[in-house]
């Protein structure tokens, strides 16, 4: 047995789950890291050829097959490790976190916070364990670049009246190759299923509002970017809870969106008000199903009517209307087979929606963030708009594998090397986590350029 | 001690859970059927003076202060009953049919069946014991007047193609006097909630149909009913199910709604449309709000425009549509308090429309229920419509309390008279038990009208 020497310094070892499209920056960072540190870097994946490839070959790293549901996996290969990364869905972090915080392992997710990790607050400081989460782009980079400007304007003594910040996963303009200036750079799913669960809330001038999901996507605000034209914003479902993360309980105005182009909103309603993006039944005959059968599902029978004159007079649209263009566009008349052998409402539609929405090869995507801060300095009124915009390489450099896996390499990266001392279940908003971590990134090329109104 | 003598026939004894306003033309039933025959009854109630008040020193019937939710209770005062009947809330039949049936005590409920208790079917049997439910109206006497005339379509060897029925809770014409021609004549609660959950599903013409609750109220049909004018209806939630209620599998279509009169449904949508009926958040700060505040919070904000101009806009109402004139009626522009300390929106919205919506002393209420049915005999299409009127006495004696407790009233009597042999869990869809208790209700008032069509 190998006897190590008590001046060594013992190699880090950081162990990543899962090496899906949103991982992709992320492991080229640790990998270039690894380059000049003294680091061991493992990726588990139920696909290791997919983990072996983005791998390449690089000294240090290598793949192996981890399933990270099963108890004995993570006790075999999580137990030695000094950093977890964990890029499962959100509800699966739960067991991993549990088992790092038992052995003393920091982990990072880029996933809201659960009620579930958050109760493992205690637990994670007696153990001096930092279970750092919300670090991807939104939720993350949203966070770290409005608390670096909240911090700022309120250490000036300014009163902030206000603050409302949209993030949009696009297309890149030069990518914007169809009726809807939109394809899926990030889970169809949850663009399908975007705003249900409950109405949106917000508050303005210090009066509550809520809008419910039948009206979300008609309650739109326009914003403009410099170079990069006019966006079109719908309500995100709480942001009354970002008071209290943000330390903002007072504030009068308080509101986060999405950004889509204009247009798609309103476009998008038609599936809400058909009852398409519904996922709580099953639909009846799925197998047989076209899907210009799904669309006249939600419309009233009649024996000669077209479904299009249908939908067109069920939605109010004029024969000239351009969200017409679109539906058609989407294939959703056709009579094509959905392919599918059952499903709900929603996961038809998402089927039918990735057909044409699918990111081709060259296209690339783009991440926008915009924050307006409105506060209050001596007397007079001030408003400053904060932005980011972050254009994908290309299909596997994507914006959102960059602005996602991003913060949390530099986080890995600031950990092991002794610079982000913290412990217990954090998310970015703390300045000396947000600091270290922004200017990285503006290197990175991931830069906010600020604009005052007045 | 006294002693039976062998020959002496045992006093059935009846209990009814509960004296509420759907109770009070069953106990009036079953006390004069008290005046013929050699039976015990006690109404076991939380409010007993409820219960005595109805009793009015009525000879062998008694109130008793008695909480079903207490296993205690229920062992004590329901072991040697012969009779249970059920009127407590459907959610809290579970654990007294279960003691009934382990006490070989027969039950009946107004109630739809739940899973809990169709799966008590077997031990029912088992024991000899019947659990009747969905005596009432609808559930009830919808089961019945369908089930007579689909049964008597199929034994002519008829071919039955379609079946659509409607039930409605309004008022008597002669007490339409609001521009809604609505008062809440049953749980308010029940009709501000009513369509949530789950998109209403139907089959016509052999293509099946989904509406959400967003379309819901604006995918109406009209209904004419000699004498009574024009209704409109909009579809129950599932419809579907009916087709194994009603042995019906193959038929191509099958439609289910809730009767309104003309207008009522288009005004509702408003509230469906801003969120106001959705019951899944608290408010903030409702202790201090006023109606027009409410309905201000699912308005955009604006410092000038008033919350009439907003909504009108918002709904694209016209100035002089008549829904404004429904919308202003029920005060919701009113800077009156709400009175509640909190609540959901769909709390909100009850509190506020009970203060309009309640039936006064002088009002009469109405229950109108209505069924379509076409079939095929010998090659030939046929249409029968069949109908039901019926008018409450007074604001005691409703058309809802007659139509709900004249069959259960009916059903006892004739269980406990050795006329209705059956054991397991029921609904009153098979003809042994239908027709007397059809045959007993027309003597009662309560008369189908059929028409035949074509």
């Amino acid at each position: 047995m190998y006897i190590r020497a008590e001046h060594e310094v013992m190699a880090k070892k950081i162990f990543l789950i899962g090496a899906g499209r949103s991982a992709t920056t992320l492991i080229k960072y640790l990998l270039n890291e690894l380059t000049h540190q003294d680091w061991s870097f493992t990726i588990g994946e139920q696909n290791v050829a997919l983990a072996e490839g983005k791998i390449n070959g690089a000294a240090n790293a290598k793949a192996i097959v981890f399933n990270a549901l099963s108890a004995e996996e993570r006790a075999l290969h999580l137990k030695d490790q000094d950093l977890v990364i964990s890029m499962l869905p959100a509800h699966l972090h739960t067991d991993v976190v549990d088992f790092c915080i038992s052995n003393k392992i920091n982990v990072i997710t880029p996933s809201y916070v659960s009620p579930e990790i958050k109760a493992m607050d205690g637990r994670a400081k007696e153990n001096g364990v930092l279970v750092l989460n919300e670090l991807g782009v939104d939720p993350g980079i949203d966070h770290m670049s409005a608390m670096q400007i909240i911090d700022r304007i309120q250490n000036s003594g300014a009163k902030l009246q206000g603050f409302e910040s949209f993030t949009g996963g696009l297309l890149a303009p030069e990518s914007e190759n169809n009726p809807w200036k939109y394809k899926f750079t990030w889970n169809p799913r949850n663009v399908v299923l975007a705003g249900q669960g409950g109405a949106a809330k917000f508050i303005q001038e210090g009066q509550y509002k809520y809008i419910p999901y039948q009206k979300l996507f008609r309650r739109t605000e326009f914003v403009e970017i410099d170079g990069y034209g006019r966006f079109e914003g719908y309500a995100n479902r709480d942001s009354l809870k970002y008071r209290e993360t943000y330390g903002l309980e007072d504030i009068p105005t308080i509101y986060r969106g999405t950004f889509r182009r204009p247009g798609f909103c309103r476009a998008w309603d038609v599936f809400v008000q058909l009852g398409a993006t519904d996922d709580s039944y099953q639909i009846e005959g799925v197998e047989n199903m076209t899907h210009r059968d799904f669309i006249n599902m939600f419309l009233a029978y009649n024996q000669h009517d077209s479904v299009e004159l249908k939908l067109m007079h069920y939605m109010k649209l004029d024969q000239d209307d351009d969200m017409f263009e679109k539906l058609v566009w989407l294939g959703i008349f056709d009579k094509e087979p959905i392919g599918l052998k059952e499903g709900t409402p929603a996961q038809i539609l998402q089927r039918i929606l990735e057909k044409k929405m699918s990111l081709d090869p060259e296209d690339k995507d783009m991440i926008v963030m915009w924050h307006k801060f409105n506060y209050e300095l001596d007397g007079k009124s001030h408003e400053l708009h904060s932005s980011m915009v972050c254009i994908g390489d290309d299909h596997e450099e994507t914006a959102m594998s960059k602005t996602v896996g991003l913060p949390i390499g530099i986080a890995a990266k600031l950990l092991l090397t002794g610079k982000l001392n913290s412990t217990g279940v954090q998310v970015p908003t703390k300045k000396h986590i947000y600091e270290p971590i922004l200017q990285e990134l503006a290197k990175n090329g991931v830069v906010f350029r600020e604009k005052e109104i007045y």
